[in-house]
Protein backbone atom coordinates (compact mmCIF):
# COMPACT_ATOMS: atom_id res chain seq x y z
CA UNK A 1 0.00 0.00 0.00
CA UNK A 2 1.19 3.62 -0.69
CA UNK A 3 1.95 5.73 2.38
CA UNK A 4 -0.03 8.56 0.70
CA UNK A 5 0.34 12.20 2.16
CA UNK A 6 -2.70 13.62 -0.22
CA UNK A 7 -5.35 12.95 -2.59
CA UNK A 8 -4.06 12.04 -5.90
CA UNK A 9 -6.95 11.97 -7.24
CA UNK A 10 -7.36 15.70 -6.95
CA UNK A 11 -4.60 15.81 -9.27
CA UNK A 12 -4.77 16.64 -12.88
CA UNK A 13 -1.93 15.81 -15.02
CA UNK A 14 -2.22 18.10 -17.89
CA UNK A 15 -0.33 17.57 -21.14
CA UNK A 16 -0.28 20.95 -23.41
CA UNK A 17 0.22 20.17 -27.08
CA UNK A 18 2.08 16.29 -27.21
CA UNK A 19 3.45 15.22 -30.22
CA UNK A 20 4.82 11.61 -29.54
CA UNK A 21 1.94 9.10 -28.77
CA UNK A 22 4.61 7.04 -27.30
CA UNK A 23 5.10 10.40 -25.32
CA UNK A 24 1.79 10.26 -23.89
CA UNK A 25 1.49 6.89 -23.38
CA UNK A 26 4.51 6.94 -20.68
CA UNK A 27 2.72 9.26 -18.95
CA UNK A 28 -0.38 7.31 -18.72
CA UNK A 29 1.91 4.68 -17.92
CA UNK A 30 3.99 6.29 -14.95
CA UNK A 31 0.58 7.90 -14.09
CA UNK A 32 -0.93 4.31 -12.99
CA UNK A 33 2.12 3.25 -11.55
CA UNK A 34 1.48 6.05 -8.94
CA UNK A 35 -1.69 5.95 -8.23
CA UNK A 36 -2.79 9.03 -10.68
CA UNK A 37 -5.87 8.95 -12.64
CA UNK A 38 -7.03 12.30 -14.56
CA UNK A 39 -4.99 12.95 -17.28
CA UNK A 40 -5.80 15.98 -19.54
CA UNK A 41 -4.23 16.75 -23.01
CA UNK A 42 -4.79 20.41 -24.71
CA UNK A 43 -4.35 20.65 -28.19
CA UNK A 44 -2.62 17.50 -28.67
CA UNK A 45 -1.55 16.76 -32.06
CA UNK A 46 -4.76 14.33 -32.82
CA UNK A 47 -2.85 11.41 -34.79
CA UNK A 48 -0.91 11.37 -31.76
CA UNK A 49 -3.46 11.21 -29.24
CA UNK A 50 -5.33 8.28 -31.42
CA UNK A 51 -2.19 6.60 -31.83
CA UNK A 52 -1.40 6.51 -28.10
CA UNK A 53 -5.04 5.57 -27.16
CA UNK A 54 -5.68 2.41 -29.28
CA UNK A 55 -1.82 1.27 -28.49
CA UNK A 56 -1.74 -2.24 -27.27
CA UNK A 57 -1.69 -2.32 -23.17
CA UNK A 58 -3.18 1.39 -23.25
CA UNK A 59 -4.22 2.03 -19.96
CA UNK A 60 -7.26 2.81 -18.13
CA UNK A 61 -5.43 6.23 -17.40
CA UNK A 62 -5.31 6.48 -21.27
CA UNK A 63 -8.81 5.31 -21.77
CA UNK A 64 -10.20 8.01 -19.34
CA UNK A 65 -8.34 10.75 -20.43
CA UNK A 66 -9.86 14.18 -21.48
CA UNK A 67 -9.52 16.25 -24.65
CA UNK A 68 -9.64 20.33 -23.97
CA UNK A 69 -8.86 22.88 -26.65
CA UNK A 70 -7.62 25.37 -24.32
CA UNK A 71 -5.41 25.45 -21.10
CA UNK A 72 -7.86 27.83 -19.52
CA UNK A 73 -10.78 25.01 -19.67
CA UNK A 74 -8.32 22.41 -18.44
CA UNK A 75 -7.49 23.60 -15.28
CA UNK A 76 -10.94 25.57 -15.01
CA UNK A 77 -12.08 23.18 -11.82
CA UNK A 78 -8.27 23.44 -9.72
CA UNK A 79 -7.79 26.17 -7.58
CA UNK A 80 -3.61 25.88 -8.04
CA UNK A 81 -2.34 25.61 -11.94
CA UNK A 82 1.38 24.68 -11.52
CA UNK A 83 3.42 24.39 -14.75
CA UNK A 84 6.83 22.90 -15.30
CA UNK A 85 9.99 24.19 -17.13
CA UNK A 86 13.28 22.82 -16.99
CA UNK A 87 14.68 26.35 -17.12
CA UNK A 88 15.54 27.92 -13.76
CA UNK A 89 13.41 31.22 -14.51
CA UNK A 90 12.44 31.70 -18.31
CA UNK A 91 11.15 34.70 -16.92
CA UNK A 92 10.38 37.05 -14.21
CA UNK A 93 6.89 37.08 -14.11
CA UNK A 94 6.76 33.60 -12.28
CA UNK A 95 8.33 32.05 -9.04
CA UNK A 96 10.36 28.81 -9.99
CA UNK A 97 10.31 26.23 -7.47
CA UNK A 98 12.52 22.83 -7.20
CA UNK A 99 10.75 20.14 -7.38
CA UNK A 100 11.12 19.07 -4.09
CA UNK A 101 9.20 21.90 -2.55
CA UNK A 102 6.86 22.75 -5.09
CA UNK A 103 5.77 19.08 -4.51
CA UNK A 104 5.22 19.79 -0.93
CA UNK A 105 3.18 22.67 -2.05
CA UNK A 106 0.86 20.63 -4.66
CA UNK A 107 0.31 18.12 -1.61
CA UNK A 108 -0.96 20.23 0.77
CA UNK A 109 -3.31 22.25 -1.41
CA UNK A 110 -4.82 18.75 -3.26
CA UNK A 111 -5.41 18.32 0.21
CA UNK A 112 -9.02 20.42 -0.39
CA UNK A 113 -9.13 20.99 -3.60
CA UNK A 114 -8.28 20.17 -7.03
CA UNK A 115 -4.34 21.14 -8.65
CA UNK A 116 -3.40 21.26 -12.13
CA UNK A 117 0.11 19.76 -13.34
CA UNK A 118 1.48 21.04 -17.02
CA UNK A 119 3.72 19.27 -19.00
CA UNK A 120 4.58 21.12 -22.04
CA UNK A 121 5.45 19.85 -25.51
CA UNK A 122 8.52 17.75 -25.96
CA UNK A 123 10.50 20.85 -28.51
CA UNK A 124 8.90 23.76 -26.84
CA UNK A 125 7.54 22.97 -23.02
CA UNK A 126 5.06 25.66 -22.43
CA UNK A 127 4.39 28.45 -24.16
CA UNK A 128 3.95 31.79 -22.39
CA UNK A 129 0.57 32.09 -22.78
CA UNK A 130 -0.11 28.47 -21.14
CA UNK A 131 2.43 29.56 -18.36
CA UNK A 132 0.01 32.44 -17.77
CA UNK A 133 -2.33 30.36 -16.43
CA UNK A 134 0.07 29.05 -13.78
CA UNK A 135 0.09 30.19 -10.31
CA UNK A 136 4.13 29.11 -10.27
CA UNK A 137 6.46 26.95 -12.01
CA UNK A 138 8.44 23.96 -10.64
CA UNK A 139 11.63 22.56 -12.13
CA UNK A 140 13.54 19.28 -11.86
CA UNK A 141 16.90 19.86 -10.55
CA UNK A 142 19.15 18.24 -13.25
CA UNK A 143 22.19 19.16 -14.27
CA UNK A 144 22.76 22.50 -16.01
CA UNK A 145 24.83 20.72 -18.80
CA UNK A 146 21.70 18.63 -20.01
CA UNK A 147 18.12 20.23 -18.48
CA UNK A 148 16.16 19.02 -20.68
CA UNK A 149 13.96 15.67 -19.80
CA UNK A 150 11.90 13.39 -21.83
CA UNK A 151 8.41 14.09 -21.13
CA UNK A 152 7.29 10.56 -20.07
CA UNK A 153 10.46 11.01 -17.79
CA UNK A 154 9.76 14.17 -16.53
CA UNK A 155 6.38 13.32 -16.09
CA UNK A 156 6.95 9.88 -13.70
CA UNK A 157 9.78 11.58 -11.85
CA UNK A 158 7.35 14.64 -10.53
CA UNK A 159 4.57 11.99 -9.93
CA UNK A 160 7.05 9.78 -7.92
CA UNK A 161 7.83 13.23 -5.70
CA UNK A 162 4.41 13.61 -5.16
CA UNK A 163 4.21 9.88 -3.56
CA UNK A 164 7.19 9.75 -2.43
CA UNK A 165 7.05 8.51 1.65
CA UNK A 166 10.16 11.02 3.60
CA UNK A 167 9.19 8.76 6.51
CA UNK A 168 10.02 5.39 4.84
CA UNK A 169 12.92 5.17 7.07
CA UNK A 170 12.45 1.69 9.00
CA UNK A 171 14.24 -1.16 7.85
CA UNK A 172 12.63 -3.74 6.35
CA UNK A 173 11.53 -6.97 7.84
CA UNK A 174 14.72 -8.67 8.21
CA UNK A 175 15.51 -12.70 7.80
CA UNK A 176 15.44 -13.75 11.42
CA UNK A 177 18.86 -13.48 13.05
CA UNK A 178 20.61 -16.68 14.20
CA UNK A 179 20.19 -17.27 17.73
CA UNK A 180 24.28 -17.22 19.37
CA UNK A 181 23.78 -21.25 20.09
CA UNK A 182 24.10 -21.75 16.49
CA UNK A 183 26.73 -18.94 15.88
CA UNK A 184 28.58 -20.46 18.77
CA UNK A 185 28.38 -24.11 17.31
CA UNK A 186 29.35 -22.50 14.24
CA UNK A 187 32.51 -20.87 15.66
CA UNK A 188 33.71 -24.08 17.42
CA UNK A 189 33.48 -26.54 14.36
CA UNK A 190 35.24 -23.88 12.13
CA UNK A 191 37.86 -23.57 14.43
CA UNK A 192 38.02 -27.37 14.74
CA UNK A 193 38.21 -28.31 11.37
CA UNK A 194 40.69 -24.99 10.83
CA UNK A 195 42.81 -26.67 13.22
CA UNK A 196 42.16 -30.38 11.12
CA UNK A 197 43.39 -28.73 8.01
CA UNK A 198 46.63 -27.21 9.30
CA UNK A 199 45.39 -23.80 8.69
CA UNK A 200 45.74 -23.06 12.63
CA UNK A 201 48.56 -24.25 14.45
CA UNK A 202 48.63 -25.20 18.57
CA UNK A 203 50.59 -21.99 19.11
CA UNK A 204 48.59 -19.34 19.53
CA UNK A 205 45.66 -21.06 20.06
CA UNK A 206 43.65 -19.02 22.45
CA UNK A 207 43.88 -15.21 20.66
CA UNK A 208 43.41 -17.42 17.14
CA UNK A 209 40.05 -18.55 18.53
CA UNK A 210 39.21 -15.25 19.26
CA UNK A 211 39.80 -14.10 16.18
CA UNK A 212 38.16 -16.82 14.69
CA UNK A 213 35.05 -16.39 16.89
CA UNK A 214 34.83 -11.88 15.84
CA UNK A 215 34.96 -13.12 12.29
CA UNK A 216 32.14 -15.62 12.58
CA UNK A 217 30.27 -12.94 14.24
CA UNK A 218 30.91 -10.13 11.89
CA UNK A 219 28.99 -12.69 9.16
CA UNK A 220 26.03 -11.38 10.89
CA UNK A 221 24.18 -14.54 9.87
CA UNK A 222 20.49 -15.57 9.66
CA UNK A 223 18.99 -18.20 11.65
CA UNK A 224 18.91 -20.22 8.26
CA UNK A 225 22.01 -19.76 6.81
CA UNK A 226 23.60 -20.97 10.44
CA UNK A 227 21.56 -23.75 9.90
CA UNK A 228 22.85 -24.52 6.41
CA UNK A 229 26.77 -23.71 7.39
CA UNK A 230 26.75 -25.97 10.20
CA UNK A 231 26.21 -28.70 7.88
CA UNK A 232 28.76 -27.37 5.46
CA UNK A 233 31.43 -27.59 8.23
CA UNK A 234 30.13 -30.60 9.23
CA UNK A 235 30.65 -32.19 6.04
CA UNK A 236 34.23 -30.59 5.88
CA UNK A 237 34.99 -31.90 8.90
CA UNK A 238 33.62 -35.19 8.17
CA UNK A 239 35.62 -35.34 4.53
CA UNK A 240 39.19 -34.89 6.34
CA UNK A 241 38.87 -37.80 7.83
CA UNK A 242 38.84 -40.05 11.40
CA UNK A 243 40.13 -37.95 14.34
CA UNK A 244 39.04 -34.62 12.78
CA UNK A 245 35.96 -34.88 14.53
CA UNK A 246 34.98 -38.23 15.42
CA UNK A 247 32.11 -37.16 17.31
CA UNK A 248 30.35 -35.52 14.20
CA UNK A 249 31.60 -38.16 12.10
CA UNK A 250 27.89 -40.03 11.75
CA UNK A 251 26.02 -36.71 11.57
CA UNK A 252 27.50 -35.62 8.54
CA UNK A 253 25.23 -36.89 5.91
CA UNK A 254 22.18 -34.97 7.46
CA UNK A 255 23.93 -32.18 6.38
CA UNK B 1 23.69 23.73 -9.63
CA UNK B 2 22.91 20.45 -8.13
CA UNK B 3 23.69 20.32 -4.20
CA UNK B 4 25.00 16.50 -4.48
CA UNK B 5 24.95 14.46 -0.98
CA UNK B 6 27.01 12.18 -2.35
CA UNK B 7 29.79 11.15 -5.55
CA UNK B 8 27.80 10.60 -8.58
CA UNK B 9 30.82 9.21 -10.39
CA UNK B 10 31.08 6.25 -8.26
CA UNK B 11 27.43 5.09 -9.30
CA UNK B 12 27.69 2.23 -11.91
CA UNK B 13 23.84 2.15 -13.58
CA UNK B 14 23.71 -1.64 -15.15
CA UNK B 15 21.19 -2.98 -17.68
CA UNK B 16 21.15 -6.41 -17.89
CA UNK B 17 19.91 -7.94 -21.13
CA UNK B 18 18.03 -4.69 -22.35
CA UNK B 19 15.69 -5.58 -25.49
CA UNK B 20 14.80 -2.19 -26.60
CA UNK B 21 17.28 0.54 -27.79
CA UNK B 22 14.87 3.16 -27.40
CA UNK B 23 14.64 2.30 -23.77
CA UNK B 24 18.60 2.19 -23.60
CA UNK B 25 18.69 5.76 -24.89
CA UNK B 26 15.94 6.91 -22.57
CA UNK B 27 18.34 5.57 -19.62
CA UNK B 28 21.36 7.03 -20.72
CA UNK B 29 19.48 10.70 -21.24
CA UNK B 30 18.16 10.40 -17.66
CA UNK B 31 21.38 9.67 -16.44
CA UNK B 32 22.73 12.59 -18.43
CA UNK B 33 19.53 14.72 -16.98
CA UNK B 34 20.85 14.03 -13.54
CA UNK B 35 24.64 14.21 -13.70
CA UNK B 36 25.33 10.10 -14.18
CA UNK B 37 28.35 9.09 -16.30
CA UNK B 38 28.90 5.10 -16.45
CA UNK B 39 26.85 3.65 -17.91
CA UNK B 40 27.20 -0.79 -18.37
CA UNK B 41 25.74 -3.09 -20.52
CA UNK B 42 25.45 -6.68 -19.56
CA UNK B 43 24.22 -9.10 -22.54
CA UNK B 44 22.47 -6.35 -24.72
CA UNK B 45 20.63 -7.41 -27.53
CA UNK B 46 23.56 -6.86 -29.60
CA UNK B 47 21.35 -4.63 -32.70
CA UNK B 48 19.55 -2.76 -29.95
CA UNK B 49 22.63 -1.57 -28.49
CA UNK B 50 23.85 -0.52 -31.79
CA UNK B 51 21.14 1.13 -32.72
CA UNK B 52 20.34 3.05 -29.64
CA UNK B 53 24.40 4.44 -29.65
CA UNK B 54 23.89 5.59 -33.38
CA UNK B 55 20.12 6.87 -32.45
CA UNK B 56 20.53 10.98 -33.05
CA UNK B 57 21.23 13.00 -30.35
CA UNK B 58 22.82 9.81 -28.32
CA UNK B 59 24.89 11.23 -25.50
CA UNK B 60 27.88 11.27 -24.34
CA UNK B 61 26.86 8.81 -22.02
CA UNK B 62 25.71 6.22 -24.59
CA UNK B 63 29.21 7.05 -26.38
CA UNK B 64 31.19 5.81 -23.11
CA UNK B 65 29.00 2.53 -22.28
CA UNK B 66 30.82 -0.15 -21.45
CA UNK B 67 29.71 -3.50 -22.62
CA UNK B 68 30.23 -7.10 -20.21
CA UNK B 69 29.68 -10.41 -20.61
CA UNK B 70 28.43 -11.20 -17.40
CA UNK B 71 27.11 -9.38 -14.36
CA UNK B 72 29.87 -10.37 -12.33
CA UNK B 73 32.34 -8.31 -14.70
CA UNK B 74 30.16 -5.20 -14.85
CA UNK B 75 29.99 -5.65 -11.37
CA UNK B 76 33.68 -6.86 -10.15
CA UNK B 77 34.98 -2.98 -9.56
CA UNK B 78 32.00 -2.18 -7.06
CA UNK B 79 31.72 -2.49 -3.05
CA UNK B 80 28.01 -3.14 -3.03
CA UNK B 81 25.84 -4.31 -5.83
CA UNK B 82 21.77 -3.35 -5.44
CA UNK B 83 19.06 -4.66 -7.64
CA UNK B 84 15.89 -3.13 -8.59
CA UNK B 85 13.14 -5.00 -8.61
CA UNK B 86 8.68 -4.45 -8.72
CA UNK B 87 8.04 -7.31 -6.50
CA UNK B 88 7.94 -6.21 -2.96
CA UNK B 89 9.31 -9.92 -1.82
CA UNK B 90 10.68 -11.73 -4.75
CA UNK B 91 12.13 -14.18 -2.81
CA UNK B 92 13.51 -14.46 0.80
CA UNK B 93 17.32 -14.38 -0.15
CA UNK B 94 17.36 -10.68 -0.30
CA UNK B 95 15.98 -7.81 1.59
CA UNK B 96 14.23 -5.15 -0.24
CA UNK B 97 13.95 -1.47 0.45
CA UNK B 98 11.73 1.14 -0.69
CA UNK B 99 13.72 3.40 -3.19
CA UNK B 100 13.76 6.60 -0.32
CA UNK B 101 15.78 4.25 2.25
CA UNK B 102 17.83 1.97 -0.02
CA UNK B 103 18.88 5.68 -1.92
CA UNK B 104 20.25 6.94 1.22
CA UNK B 105 22.74 3.63 1.88
CA UNK B 106 23.93 4.08 -1.87
CA UNK B 107 24.80 7.61 -0.88
CA UNK B 108 26.42 6.55 1.64
CA UNK B 109 28.51 3.90 0.42
CA UNK B 110 29.24 6.31 -2.51
CA UNK B 111 31.07 8.68 -0.90
CA UNK B 112 34.10 6.13 0.11
CA UNK B 113 33.70 3.36 -2.87
CA UNK B 114 31.86 2.42 -6.01
CA UNK B 115 28.23 1.03 -6.30
CA UNK B 116 26.34 -0.54 -8.78
CA UNK B 117 22.66 -0.19 -9.53
CA UNK B 118 21.16 -3.13 -11.75
CA UNK B 119 17.86 -3.11 -13.92
CA UNK B 120 16.81 -6.14 -15.42
CA UNK B 121 15.26 -6.25 -19.17
CA UNK B 122 11.90 -4.85 -20.05
CA UNK B 123 9.92 -8.16 -20.06
CA UNK B 124 11.75 -10.25 -17.24
CA UNK B 125 13.37 -7.80 -14.50
CA UNK B 126 16.44 -9.48 -12.99
CA UNK B 127 16.91 -13.13 -13.02
CA UNK B 128 17.57 -15.18 -9.94
CA UNK B 129 20.89 -15.53 -11.09
CA UNK B 130 21.39 -11.75 -11.56
CA UNK B 131 20.19 -11.19 -7.94
CA UNK B 132 22.55 -13.16 -6.53
CA UNK B 133 25.42 -11.11 -7.12
CA UNK B 134 23.25 -8.16 -5.35
CA UNK B 135 23.23 -7.29 -1.82
CA UNK B 136 19.86 -6.13 -1.59
CA UNK B 137 17.24 -4.67 -3.67
CA UNK B 138 15.40 -1.67 -4.24
CA UNK B 139 11.83 -1.13 -5.65
CA UNK B 140 10.54 1.92 -6.53
CA UNK B 141 7.43 2.58 -4.71
CA UNK B 142 4.50 1.72 -6.77
CA UNK B 143 0.71 1.01 -6.92
CA UNK B 144 -0.14 -2.48 -6.24
CA UNK B 145 -2.76 -2.29 -9.38
CA UNK B 146 0.10 -1.84 -11.39
CA UNK B 147 4.03 -2.05 -10.26
CA UNK B 148 5.39 -2.61 -13.49
CA UNK B 149 7.43 0.37 -14.79
CA UNK B 150 8.91 1.10 -18.22
CA UNK B 151 12.68 0.95 -17.88
CA UNK B 152 13.69 4.31 -19.17
CA UNK B 153 11.24 5.93 -16.27
CA UNK B 154 12.18 3.60 -13.94
CA UNK B 155 15.90 4.73 -14.19
CA UNK B 156 14.96 8.55 -14.29
CA UNK B 157 13.21 8.09 -11.01
CA UNK B 158 15.85 6.27 -9.28
CA UNK B 159 18.80 8.58 -9.96
CA UNK B 160 16.45 11.58 -9.27
CA UNK B 161 16.01 9.79 -6.19
CA UNK B 162 19.53 10.03 -5.68
CA UNK B 163 20.25 13.49 -6.22
CA UNK B 164 16.94 15.09 -4.63
CA UNK B 165 18.28 17.39 -2.51
CA UNK B 166 16.12 17.01 1.23
CA UNK B 167 17.32 20.42 2.50
CA UNK B 168 15.43 21.74 -1.09
CA UNK B 169 12.72 23.92 1.21
CA UNK B 170 13.97 27.42 1.02
CA UNK B 171 11.84 29.49 -1.06
CA UNK B 172 13.02 30.63 -4.02
CA UNK B 173 13.84 34.50 -4.29
CA UNK B 174 10.79 36.36 -4.71
CA UNK B 175 9.71 39.25 -7.12
CA UNK B 176 10.51 41.99 -4.17
CA UNK B 177 7.58 43.30 -2.79
CA UNK B 178 5.82 46.35 -2.91
CA UNK B 179 6.41 49.23 -0.78
CA UNK B 180 3.51 50.05 1.87
CA UNK B 181 3.15 53.95 0.35
CA UNK B 182 2.32 52.01 -2.92
CA UNK B 183 0.26 49.57 -1.91
CA UNK B 184 -1.82 52.54 -0.09
CA UNK B 185 -1.34 54.54 -3.21
CA UNK B 186 -3.31 52.27 -4.79
CA UNK B 187 -5.91 51.28 -2.09
CA UNK B 188 -6.67 55.15 -2.10
CA UNK B 189 -6.93 55.46 -6.02
CA UNK B 190 -8.90 52.34 -5.69
CA UNK B 191 -11.24 53.66 -3.19
CA UNK B 192 -11.56 56.75 -5.54
CA UNK B 193 -12.73 54.96 -7.97
CA UNK B 194 -14.94 52.94 -6.62
CA UNK B 195 -16.76 56.54 -4.98
CA UNK B 196 -16.69 58.10 -8.91
CA UNK B 197 -17.90 54.32 -10.33
CA UNK B 198 -21.09 54.43 -8.06
CA UNK B 199 -19.51 51.05 -6.65
CA UNK B 200 -19.43 52.29 -3.20
CA UNK B 201 -21.95 54.84 -1.59
CA UNK B 202 -20.89 57.34 0.70
CA UNK B 203 -22.71 55.52 3.52
CA UNK B 204 -20.73 53.17 5.66
CA UNK B 205 -17.43 54.45 4.07
CA UNK B 206 -15.53 53.80 7.02
CA UNK B 207 -16.21 49.96 6.99
CA UNK B 208 -15.98 49.86 3.23
CA UNK B 209 -12.46 51.35 2.88
CA UNK B 210 -10.89 49.18 5.39
CA UNK B 211 -12.46 46.34 3.34
CA UNK B 212 -11.12 48.12 0.26
CA UNK B 213 -7.62 48.15 2.15
CA UNK B 214 -7.51 44.64 3.20
CA UNK B 215 -8.59 43.38 -0.24
CA UNK B 216 -5.40 45.37 -2.02
CA UNK B 217 -3.35 44.19 0.91
CA UNK B 218 -4.40 40.48 0.04
CA UNK B 219 -2.86 40.63 -3.45
CA UNK B 220 0.56 40.09 -2.25
CA UNK B 221 1.54 42.74 -5.10
CA UNK B 222 5.35 42.83 -5.86
CA UNK B 223 7.14 46.10 -6.88
CA UNK B 224 6.61 46.19 -10.52
CA UNK B 225 2.84 45.46 -10.47
CA UNK B 226 2.68 48.21 -7.82
CA UNK B 227 3.79 50.76 -10.28
CA UNK B 228 1.44 49.20 -12.86
CA UNK B 229 -1.81 48.85 -11.07
CA UNK B 230 -1.55 52.52 -9.85
CA UNK B 231 -1.40 53.78 -13.53
CA UNK B 232 -4.46 51.61 -14.52
CA UNK B 233 -6.49 53.17 -12.05
CA UNK B 234 -4.79 56.66 -12.82
CA UNK B 235 -6.25 55.81 -16.29
CA UNK B 236 -10.06 54.87 -15.18
CA UNK B 237 -10.29 57.92 -12.86
CA UNK B 238 -9.49 59.85 -15.37
CA UNK B 239 -11.94 58.03 -17.53
CA UNK B 240 -14.39 58.57 -15.21
CA UNK B 241 -14.16 61.89 -16.07
CA UNK B 242 -13.84 65.35 -14.42
CA UNK B 243 -14.83 65.73 -10.92
CA UNK B 244 -13.56 62.01 -10.06
CA UNK B 245 -10.27 62.85 -9.51
CA UNK B 246 -9.07 65.58 -10.92
CA UNK B 247 -5.70 66.16 -9.10
CA UNK B 248 -4.62 63.02 -11.38
CA UNK B 249 -5.81 64.51 -14.52
CA UNK B 250 -2.98 65.50 -16.06
CA UNK B 251 -0.44 62.20 -14.75
CA UNK B 252 -2.96 59.85 -16.65
CA UNK B 253 -1.04 59.48 -19.67
CA UNK B 254 1.72 58.58 -17.86
CA UNK B 255 0.24 55.37 -17.17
Amino acid sequence: MLTLAFEPDRLRVVLVAPRNPLNIGAAARAMSNFGFRHLRVVNSFEPSFREARSAVGASAVLAEAQEFKSVAEAIADCTLAVGTTAVRTRDLQHQVRRLEQGARLIRKRSASSSVALLFGSEKFGLSNEDLSHCHWLMRIPTCEQNISMNLGQAVAVCLYELIRDSKAVAEPARLSPARAEDVERITTRLIEALHASGYLTRRRVADSEERIRRLVRRMNLPQRDAVIWQGILRQILWKMGPGANAADHDEAKGA
